[in-house]
């Protein structure tokens, strides 16, 4: 399945893991401001920010799974079995569908705030993009630089919700998940200390064993305990490398190995891919499974002003370097 | 601290994680068949075996955080705090310093066969290389195409494990390590199903829940857990590129991110570096904290019939790819 | 805190722990049919089913902790802090203290179809019984022979849950604690299969271990998911006496010994009672902390058509049996 | 399977759960001082000291599965499968049966020091009683007024170890068992505290949180954690009754109810009896998994200078007592 993380050093950081048994044609894209953006139940709109992201571009159409937009407003869409309801039209609603959340959201909306205010007028249409894509049950966390949220949308409605801990999984409802960290609450990243009975002499053997109780299989709670954990405590020099270092550790963290996640037929659920967006410059970072090289595609090199989609394929072959 | 793999698929790969709050000068060395050795307490050798893997360079002497020879045998050493003992020097024996143990090895010995017989031999002497590198409490792990062994200098002696899951951390024992394995007999990479109680209707909410109850914790005993599962479950394409990728996912389950080791003082244990070597070949691949792209030494392109050391700096900045 | 269970052999059961670090003046108390009941906000009723169970007594009036009605109807008030929200007075409900709520079911409700239908007209009103004994946070479980439900007074109104396991704890709601199982559906009483990898040896070391990852804490989470477990796969005789050992068994398999919960001040919780009702014979049995043998007082050994309570104090003391 | 504990408050509390799926006929067994001993391999005894336990009586041949002599010296035998080792007679050593373990030792020695230069010279000799009573791999707990220690016939030898937390299961040995006590250091008895993050408000929301990780189910691993964890927090009151009422609190720690540990063709592991004997007054106490009340022999109430076992079979029925 999925994770999505914030992370805030000297700038601001937003981005995922895809977990995937399978992946489509993603590309790195570029929406300019000039792009007309066509929804389906609701009015279209010609100028708005710029936006860069990872994307299915389907007939010449985004699909994005996470994108940023040159306010710094960045939004990841995740899947969400067994919870995400969509509705029929309504009227006086904006009707948006699934796959419009992410752009009807970045065209317009320049933090969280606006945002929310979006939100609450919008009613989830249940309408897919193309009888070859049908519905996805999705939820979506969004971020700018001072404040993150989880938006789901549930059989009772839409419900939102802050994110004090930047992250964002799967299953369960975000409530629950952070109910569950409770659970937690006694881990630490500092040295244990012996509590466990007066007079009793047992001593470390470790490094780590402050957080000894730490899930670390791969379903969507665990991973949630786990990058949350990694994500809140994480330490990093201010500079633009050692921070998108670090956040690829964070994700690296709760990252999907081929084999540890069989779905049957041979098919294994693996990170496809890791992003990263600097939201304050629209630089978007990514990895692939295959290619652990960091790849950089910055929406402010290109001329933002079109109405052309900008596309960069993924490079996902591994990029060795021989020094010798 | 640290974690060792093997992992077999068309060729086969040996490495480690280095765990640590600081690191030395790193290098990747190359030893040629013709650089003389020397041992403190035992004859030297000056033509043997070549091998190639990280070392700090001290006086032109390469101290081997680990290595593999052209022969296709690798051995890593990794902290082993508490449990180590070096002994007197003791007439009739080999009297090995544990700095010394790696060369030692590999000059030599072809496969795991010879060098259990070598170690048979061996007395594990408590002499440290200078006084500003005073002695490691260590134990190793050595491996060659066909099996993977673990030797650790006890109180009572030398013990050699058999080690079916390919991996090594720290403390505890290895024995007990492998006994503690029991306790996690029941995870699965499949989907889980439910025996809690007949008539109980609960489902799965997410994939991956087979393996619940890993631990995801980063002392010694949880990477021993989590680092088998995934080394043993692992599936890969046979390409080299494949192949490595996969070692390098194997190595990051269990990798140290910044922030959540906390030593105090401000110092956080990280994994400083990766490495994984195509023992079939003699191409070590490594990575480090802050440079996530692959970068390779291959020892079959320099004259490994020399006298001198060949080294190579580690790289260790980020390098970042820009498509635009 | 505390654990209610309900356990169905030839006869019903219906029973709890009560977790406090204190205890009232408990005593078994029968109501008889014509025990005229006073509801501070809604009609009294003269005449109705009779009831035994613990109560604390004030003024004449028994404040049930649980309590089964001479149709087999069965309800237990237990903690539900932080969640229990009560409300003020309501026109055209039911408006029903939390102490009240026990007798308001058991006098007209026969079975839990009944109670539902008057629990849905029911106002939780925030009525204390005195200034000395202000509001309980409360949920209760209730019982019949055929199935049982769970009922909580929240701040967005009453939810009534059915509880397929038959158990019920305190924090956090009860939909949750159901979710949570999910996390240990793996969880058996069988004996544990190796599938931790292909290839790997591993042998069970001990009986029992299929059930590994069972949470041993007296938290009410961890409560929750021993304690259903445990009565899900309870088997025991058909007799009267093999039942209700059995069913102390249960409730002993989440008891709180004093000194593993501290709550400060040389305050420990402890479960100050274990109660079991044979719900078809009106049969009440229970042991407390110091005293380890079954008491029991029968319902209809009384005559159950007065008007004044009948009252046993709990028999607090130990009672060994010497053979010599 | 079993678990072993003592319990120091006023007087000193030595005891057991026998944990099986059957039960032979056991009897609580008192022998008096001029009972004559035969010991297979070794010289019999005549005079010794008294001695008061659970025992299968086989030809008038007390098999003990715990016993206490009336110095105090108290010892267990517990169930040791897959480590107990016995050996060939050899001369030159007291080579005593497991069968005749615990009155060799409880015959002659008035403490754990005396019994450890006993043990000193033994060899466990693979005798069996008979054909129908094969051999039993076993371990001992001995505890006397002041320490306890652990006894384990393995492969190389005996073992003897101090028991700090005075508690004893099964497997695996008991240096790992201790050794493993240092994954669960971090447990308290205290309230829990939010160590997870800096600026994460999570809040607990049940009392005894603070052990949370605590293992619950019934394997010999995690019994002993659980039983260590109850008995070295445990607090009670001085008086016998107190003191024998928490005794039995500790063992119900680790209980086995039936249906939780299924071993097959309708076959369920249970804690067929407690034992509880105070080792200063020579006082045993009992409970069995049909009779919860407590039964008590006191060895001085018998002529303890006779030569014949004094018997009393156990008092298996449930004793209940109506207050009506």
């Amino acid at each position: 399945m999925c994770t999505a993380a914030t992370y805030y050093a000297k700038d601001h950081y937003f981005g995922r893991n895809l977990d995937l048994e399978f992946s489509y044609h993603e590309e790195i894209t570029i929406v300019p401001r000039n792009y007309p953006f066509i929804f389906r139940k609701c009015e279209g709109i010609n100028h708005h920010y710029a936006m860069i992201g990872t994307a299915f571009v389907v007939e010449g159409y985004p699909l994005f799974y996470d994108a940023v937009n040159d306010k710094g407003l960045g939004i990841a869409g995740l899947n969400f079995p067994g919870n995400a309801a969509y509705k029929e039209e309504v009227p006086n609603a904006d009707n948006v569908a699934p796959f419009e959340f992410i752009p009807w959201i970045l065209s317009r909306c320049a933090d969280v705030d606006e945002a929310k205010t979006l939100i609450s007028r919008m009613n989830p249409v249940n309408i897919s993009f193309s009888p070859e894509l049908p519905l996805t049950p999705l939820h979506w966390m969004i971020a700018d630089k001072k404040r993150t949220i989880v938006v789901e949308p549930l059989k009772d409605g839409i419900r939102v919700y802050d994110d004090p801990v930047g992250v964002m999984t799967n299953n369960p409802t975000f409530d629950q998940q952070m109910f569950h960290l409770s659970n937690y609450m006694h881990l630490s990243n500092k040295p244990v200390t012996n509590t466990f009975a007066k007079g009793l002499e047992i001593t470390e053997y470790s490094r780590g064993m402050g957080a000894m109780g730490m899930p670390g299989d791969l379903s969507s709670a665990s991973r949630f305990v786990k990058a949350a954990f990694t994500c809140m405590n994480s330490v990093s020099g201010n500079s633009e490398e050692e921070s998108v270092s670090q956040f690829f550790h964070i994700l690296g963290s709760v990252e999907q190995q081929r084999g540890c996640v069989c779905l049957g037929e041979g098919k294994y659920e693996i990170t496809v891919y890791s992003s990263c967006c600097n939201m304050d410059r629209g630089i978007y970072y990514y990895r692939t499974y295959e290619n652990s090289q960091i790849t950089a595609v910055d929406m402010h090199k290109e001329a933002t002003d079109g109405e052309a989609l900008i596309r960069y394929p993924m490079i996902k072959e591994q990029q060795i370097r021989y020094q010798n």
